[in-house]
């Protein structure tokens, strides 16, 4: 692949010019043209002016999207605690859309008067209305463990709570959680046809809520795998088709699913299996020295189809609304653990779902599990004990096939097509490439700095394709212009070509609107997302057109019992109606369509001094219910800039006073 | 200047070789290394592979900012109904960071438990909490009419409001409104040593809030214009020395302020003199039309200082909570009005002062007034009559200097160094660039789509800089991957040169995450950011240490008459303290303090189900207060990934129940 033959030239400024003779070469064979220095003199001298060495040029070229031009993939990144996706495209790494998951957002009139409501009040928890998230693992929807392109599902920390996005149109449409658990974190991860979608947990407390004092937390607090059931055809999560796992206090972490020869098996990390609950103010040593005493932690191997069974079979007592497999069932019948050096931190599934890497935090090594091994020891019942809890214990020399010594910080690794393992290595803020086969360490790129997770195209699958890795770094220092002392994110494109070539880093993207946790990245092509909502009138909440749909010339005002009802069209540049006369009290329901099917002719719906802001895609249908309770004169306009004359495109919400 | 040359040739693919030619030819100059094949055969292939032409590689090379190089220039964008400011780098056309100023923004620890809720407080509208803004037009603080890079003034059109944004932080520090109007959008604009930050109105209402029948529109609704006087001292808007003056019931649009030659007053457009009130549904023709009737509206041209002394001379009523110089009063004092046609919404003055350029939104033409002229006319009260509300109405023929034929939609303008303006053409979707003094048109550029303002490099100062151009399109349809209806704005960047070449467009920027409006370009030089607190237990919102700042080795809880006391503080990896005992129904006052001085050394404080999430960023101090209503065991964790060691920075809210 003589493209990538420039690239492992990492010459500097100095000797920029081989670049431009080498290029001149190439002009004298058949087909070149004469000189022309202007033109070359505009190079060099841009080369020179904006100091740009040759390897500059060549990433330059390989990310510049000129206008028009698309590009190859979409990056699906949480957004971490804006509670956002972001969605991104490769290799040009342009922001595209930020998609409103577990924040109210008003561009998007996500959570501003509208039908989505109905979504953050489905997910409130102890009652609360929730109005942010912090979103870790966004995970596609798989079919044969590869991506589909049909669905993402992202998890919030911070509340324990699983949310759906579909990906014909982009938006959220589901939020799902219970009281089981209080907090998660490994997951979202779905199995290879997505059959279910998991959510492992994080911090423990008891189960189902309520309160139980720290002192008891051996006993009383525990964790739980939740495996929400999906339902590829509504594109809905079926809480009543759902149940979960009961777990130790330990804290659980990142999690896979198996594929191919590990298919019907996930596996959980976990930390602090000392059972240290901090304490600091009271004496104690904080959780990140009394989490890190012990060699091993535990990894926990689930036999998810054995689950299922046990369900079916009654084996489960319901808490928190979800039928849950007790810990003491589960052990050694759907549950076992094996140890992990030491404070683990990622588990990756290889492709071919043979082998696990699990890297440990304050380990400088990968371990590689063999899953043939695992089962083989799990049928064999050979176990070197139990833990307290009663859960089997594996023999951990004989449940892995070696180790790779990586470096400082190993924690997330990724796979290309041509047996390479891609590993991040926090401490040394670099990528480190190695050999799965032959656990050897090939190269390792700095990374600028502190980097998380990365992640490789199509790297969670069955079939990845290599090309590009994005090392999601968490401090960017000196990395881009000053913004004051909170400083973006920065998520940096290298390029691994066909995995036999030297990595070079493309292009450093700054991420100043959330602090994303985990990305996905998949080909563009397997995504067919809508340009309109169609029929007129669609409600992309309910999935189908509304039946409050208004329609042009049928536009209606209406009082009711339970209040003013308003059918409006909005179309290039007016509503319909303009003028919305009410009474101070009254209930005011709205229900607003764009009629048109014009792509990109959005209008937006806003009503001043009012929650109210609505982004009304063409097609797109919304309803707003809210009490008129303050006298007075509110403007309400188009928030979208639709036409020349979109200003003129505005009406009069009037309340009058009762006397 | 050879660079540009270059960029004049527009060379599709089938000439590429050219540049490879050129480029050769410098090869044999002084200092030209003999060829090397492999790396010219890797920069053509390159280029055919990704199909980039001679001029994409200029693009590529123009805007391309390497790892650890700085862009030149800061973009500020009004995010529209996002509610935020966008924070951009030039030339890379980077988004550095959103700024949350009315909507709330977690990641940022904004509105969502802080000391941020008293800003949100302070933007209360009719005693509703707000929790989204509609941003239009950023305004930077000028000192002698050129930018100065320490303050950033952003209105919200919906509820009008105006916020200050310190960019010593990045950190919104006010939000000020008052009851006077319901609606904003000629703002913010400042005086040219920000004397006064100057809201706008658009949609007429009855002044200072309250009901009027819209029969009753003529006489009862009105605009008002609002000069916030600004401290620059303190940083902040002072209401108590800020008045307003009264206006008709037009829509009062877009607006500047005179500066060197017309220093001392301020400009603003409107449309809508017919005073349509729309009517749709009660067959009235819409507000487009209704507003589009006659062929000139009225520029509002204010003598600002003279109203100055009007307040000083009591000619004020208090309305809203502030001195409005009556319209009446107002009329032929410190306010005058000349013709403008057609639907005039952009207006700017040209650098000098001397001239404004009005542009119709349904005229082709951009009209030049002269400002002597208008002053002249002033002076000599020479008035072709009054409007309907008694204001003198200047002769137009008289007032202008000429007008330039500029092709459909003509919205905005912005300057260069060298006597060029560029105005965005609306419905051709191009920036024409344009002579000011021949008010002839030199070069048109197709922008992809619609484009409403552009702004240029400085552009709004005493001394544009030229180089670089924005267009903000409103529309992308065909630019970038499908992501669902809900499409990304455009912004393009533009190369303009010293003015004397071609315009070559350079990048294609997709804006996922808002509306921009406007934006202005200041150099980066210009802004000196703070990189961490300084003292430690900073709160940026008093701008001074906290007096509840917490200390290391001094953390404590305490109760007291007012609740429970929580002094803590953050560092890698833990919180100080880390259990929190409290009582069901106990108010909490957590005081908690990021000890750490390192740049970037962000830690997030989130409580499991609550809306609770803080951004502490090195040394900065936040104080939370909330009602431990509900019995059980919430994490707390730090929501930013700190250290290796990150997840193991949590501790527990533990509220036991009232027996």
């Amino acid at each position: 692949m003589r493209l990538r033959e420039a690239l492992s030239r990492r010459a500097e400024w100095a000797s920029t010019l081989s670049i431009m003779a080498a290029v001149g070469a190439l002009a004298c064979q058949p087909g070149g043209a004469p000189g022309a220095p202007s033109v070359g003199g505009g190079l060099a001298q841009l080369m020179q002016e904006r100091e740009l060495t040759e390897s500059d040029v060549m990433a330059a070229l390989k990310t510049y999207t000129p206008t028009g031009k698309l590009d190859e993939y979409y990056l699906f990144a949480s957004g971490g605690h804006s509670g956002q996706v972001l969605v991104i495209g490769l290799p040009s790494m342009r922001l595209l859309k930020v998609i409103g998951v577990f924040t109210p957002e008003p561009w998007q009139g996500y959570g501003y008067g509208g039908d989505s409501g109905a979504l953050f009040d489905a997910g409130e928890k102890h009652g609360r209305k929730m109005r942010w998230g912090d979103t870790h693992h966004p995970a596609l929807s798989e079919t044969g463990g590869d991506y589909d392109g049909e669905y993402l599902f992202i998890n919030d920390k911070n509340s324990a709570r699983i949310a759906v996005i579909d990906l014909r149109d982009f938006e959220t449409t589901q939020i799902v959680t219970s009281s089981l658990i209080e907090n998660d974190h490994g997951g979202t991860f779905v199995t290879p046809n997505t059959e279910y979608v998991i959510e492992g947990p994080q911090y423990p407390a008891p189960l189902g809520g309520g309160y139980a004092d720290i002192a008891d937390y051996a006993e009383k607090y525990r964790g739980a795998v939740i495996l929400w059931r999906f339902n590829r055809e509504t594109g809905k999560i079926e809480p009543d088709k759902s149940f979960a796992i009961e777990l130790p206090p330990y804290m659980q972490d990142l999690s896979d699913a198996g594929k191919l020869a590990s298919d019907g098996w996930i596996f959980l990390n976990s930390f602090n299996t000392e059972r240290a609950t901090g304490g600091t103010a009271e004496g104690k040593p904080p959780l990140e020295s009394g989490a890190s005493q012990n060699d091993m932690d535990y990894m926990h191997i689930i036999n998810w189809r054995r689950a299922e069974e046990m369900v079916a079979e009654g084996k489960t007592k319901q808490i928190g609304g979800l039928p849950v497999i007790p810990l003491d069932a589960a052990a050694g019948d759907c549950l076992w653990f094996v140890g992990e050096p030491k404070s683990p931190h990622g588990l990756d599934v290889t492709p071919d779902g043979k082998e696990l890497v699990v890297a440990g935090k304050l380990d400088t090594h990968a371990t590689v599990y063999s899953f043939e091994k695992i089962k083989g020891l799990i049928d064999a019942k050979k176990f070197v004990g139990n833990d307290d809890y009663g859960v089997p214990i594996l023999p951990f020399e004989e449940s892995i096939r070696g180790q790779a010594e990586l470096g400082l910080g190993p924690l997330h690794t990724q796979y290309d097509g041509a047996g390479n393992a891609y590993t991040s290595l926090f401490i040394e803020s670099k990528v480190v490439k190695w050999s799965v086969k032959d656990l050897k360490v090939l190269e390792k790129i700095p990374v600028h700095y502190n980097v998380g997770h990365i992640v490789a195209a199509e790297g969670d699958t069955v079939s990845p394709d290599g090309r590009f890795l994005v090392s999601l770094n968490k401090w960017a220092i000196d990395r881009f212009m000053k913004v004051g002392p909170l400083l973006p994110q920065n998520f940096q494109l290298i390029d691994i070509g066909d995995g036999s070539e030297t990595m070079q880093l493309l292009y450093d993207m700054p991420i100043g609107i959330g602090e994303p946790h985990y990305a996905q990245i998949v080909k563009a092509d397997k995504l067919n997302p809508k340009e309109v909502f169609e029929p007129i009138g669609y409600n992309p909440r309910t999935r189908a057109k509304d039946p409050n749909a208004a329609t042009s010339g049928e536009e209606r005002i209406e009082r009711r019992p339970d209040g003013v009802h308003v059918w409006m069209t909005a179309v290039r540049s007016r509503f319909t109606p303009d003028l919305i006369r009410v009474k101070e009290g009254d209930t005011v329901h709205l229900h607003v369509t764009n009629v048109e099917q014009a792509k990109d002719a959005t209008h937006g719906f806003g009503i001043g001094s009012h929650n109210v802001n609505l982004s009304l895609e063409p097609g797109e249908h919304e309803n707003v219910t809210f009490v008129a309770d303050d006298p007075g004169v509110y403007p309400f306009y188009c928030t979208e800039f639709c036409s020349a004359l979109h200003l003129e495109m505005a009406g009069y919400l009037l309340v009058e006073p009762n006397e």
